[in-house]
């Protein structure tokens, strides 16, 4: 794979997945959208199935990591560290461009929402402390936030759920016999991501991934939303370090069990 | 593959298409239906396994395009613009077909909710402009809405999905590498679906196809239903026009970055 | 396959399919259930997953037909008769030991539910007519109803739903090619039963299998339930023949347009 | 596979298993999780998903039993007994460490819920007989307990439960004729397991795995949760003599009628 094919692999890749993701969030949050409070369960599949779509289409360009976690576990595994920087850059832009996509196809939705007087007050998934440094109720369409607000246990849930993600992609190799996994892979994917937010994404929301809360968290700083509330920056740095460090824990265990 | 099977193929499989997909808005809609307000979960994997279904019975007979704009895509990408009319024609008789076999397999549940005074007059999904224009409670069964009108969100929302529905469609031959891609296709662009629904169907209800959207509101026209309300001929144009430009984007996108 | 090994393939799968199929019903309908009102979604999914579940443990014995319009349309297509009888008796004997073994799962569920004196009076989703003639409350986890009576939308309703499932099944050779397909079409015909169940399911709750429908209506007759009231008889023709329609319907489409 | 591989791997397999399995219980259940309240088909996917998860990671290493009745069920079927006391202490050990990472994952959320007055006193999914045993409300993160308690009808659940999962697994290798089963064998036990959880979970809460159990309930026995009621060490038996039943009759009807 070429530079630049990794690069536009990565930047359209996770275009879609922020696209796709941000997208549930905002159909299942915002006023006048059909898909309003569907739950739980929609979020879940919706960023499964984003994930799916996003690594099917870039597969072929670049390999579809999408997640700067993947990108280190597999330079740890494989030892190969030079595209790094190329992965990563790929997928913070890419993560940009698709939160924006998100704005321009709920453009409507959110001016409603924003502008909407109950719904400006109201209370929202975030925690109280969240609320008081700003977090307005559409941040989470973009960027994760803990539920309850305590640094170890935040960054344990972040760790652990990239763990298991990024396991399960490390064995992809393993259990790919030459037979038909190179299709099967991305939809063994979106169920292990669907896993992981069902299961392990009560307590933060499952950033899992730098690039998918710190584009999007950019980009809600940037736009021109009214009454957006804060970026909640002081949480920004626990769902970019905990994932990075479920990515080297989850390469150190394949290289000791599996490898 | 011969006209004829071409024809029919896509007249079978975008039949099936609409009757299992304008099936599942019915039962989520109407009066005595046993799925009655299953809801949006319910309504992204119903037309999702419609995909999913129609594809798996046309796909031997005419490659199941199912979809104008898919047929549009791969004409820019392939250059083979003869059997373009012969798609389109059977995409249009089939929409059509299912169309009114969903209201012969709902038919007691039409009368039973449209004769209901209760119902007649209560707020539906559709925007109030659109009531104001006498788009009837059941519209949604047949022909997608906005929930908030605005030409250039409601079109850049239907361009958006359609380019990522046809990114994954055209991507399909590269992910393939003789790895049983044949019948997993019609699964992944399954779940495809279901992603653009649960992601993006907030706004307008993801027509991403003109045949789906135009024949079936024909047929809403046509068919004797009481109190049906206006067709909202009004919108008609956008899931037309919007599907075909991001066809013909995907198709660029395609053949600028992947080719 | 012998004699023997199609009896006792059909047998044992039929059996599954309606423990797990009958199971969900009771699972979302009675009192004490762990799954009670987990709704529509869950009985689409539920049946859909207990086809799979079916197809693959009876596959390698008998095929799994595991349905009667199934095997009349194999029969059709074909032109082998010899084999029709034994697979239909073994599957209307699997589907009342399958109905059986519900009862046996959830004994304290249907005691609990059918000597509750507020839900034994209750309204359920049987049309009122039907609870005129005694259809009891806990019969739809045996059989299937009308939400509106009507013989010849009805019929309708099954025959629609019966060609759908019968084309998805017979144009499987057709996708088959050597990739894959033996196990994942135990996937593909799961989903194409969930889609028939979100879209065609809402007026008549889909039987599209006599098997299915008659082998749990006469194990209602017979089982020592309290209140049960009646079994509905006048009713149980209509998913029998319908189903059986809709095969031969859909053998005659695959002879003339995919042969 | 060496006897350190087939520890560590059911080691790493059934902690995954529990980890995702009893998370999805935490996400559903426990105050501060944005998942709360989600409802029981998120469980079923959520445990499906949990399966596929596993799987997928310790295929590799161990085969990936992850159970004590697959075991027992592989050992009748193959004759092989030797490796049967490590697989089980690797089950039993993974059951309990993943048990301890929901306690982890959802420390904050546990605090909060345990604590909660209101919550604390309030009906939960266990029969009133075992709030009177002690167990507290959030036992059915870690184990499983009856809604009707009835020795007979809990253990024929579990059983019956227990003979479709295994048949299922049982009979993946006839299904497979090297067309790409390896890697989808986990995604269709992973659907079977859903189909038990929507069909057969409603009175017990489908154990149909010793490890997933026991582990989870010593853990829950040993975690030092405020208010957390008693372990209901009485019905603990049940779980796991009725899986491990339900094994041997799926070993006995797969030698009687497939092999």
């Amino acid at each position: 794979m070429s530079s630049s094919d990794i690069f536009i692999g990565e930047t359209i890749g996770t275009a879609v997945l922020i696209l796709l993701g941000g997208g549930v969030c905002a159909a299942v949050t915002l006023k006048a959208s059909k898909a309003r409070n569907a739950g739980w369960l929609a979020i879940a599949f919706g960023w499964g199935f984003a994930v799916m779509t996003a690594v099917y289409i870039s597969a072929p360009l670049s390999g579809a990591h999408l997640n700067p976690a993947v990108t280190l576990a597999l330079a740890i595994k494989d030892g190969g560290w030079d595209n790094v920087p190329i992965y990563w850059a790929g997928q913070l832009l890419g993560a940009m461009i698709g939160a924006t996509l998100v704005w321009v196809a709920y453009y409507g939705q959110f001016q409603a929402h924003l502008t909407d007087k109950e719904i400006v007050g109201e209370p929202t998934a975030k925690s109280v402390e969240a609320e008081e440094k700003g977090a307005g109720p559409v941040l989470g369409i973009f960027s994760t936030g803990p539920e309850v607000r305590n640094v170890v246990q935040n960054l344990a849930t972040e760790i652990i759920g990239t763990v298991v993600l990024i396991l399960a992609i490390l064995t992809q190799g393993l259990n790919d016999k030459g037979n038909g996994l190179g299709t099967l892979g991305a939809l063994i994917t979106a169920f292990v991501v669907v896993s992981i937010g069902l299961s392990l994404g009560g307590p933060t929301g499952y950033a899992i991934n730098p690039a998918r809360d710190l584009g999007p968290r950019i980009v809600h700083a940037l736009l021109p939303l009214p009454n957006k509330g804060g970026s909640d920056w002081s949480y920004a740095w626990i769902p970019v370090v905990g994932p990075l460090i479920g990515g080297a824990i989850a390469a150190g265990i394949y290289n000791l069990a599996f490898a």
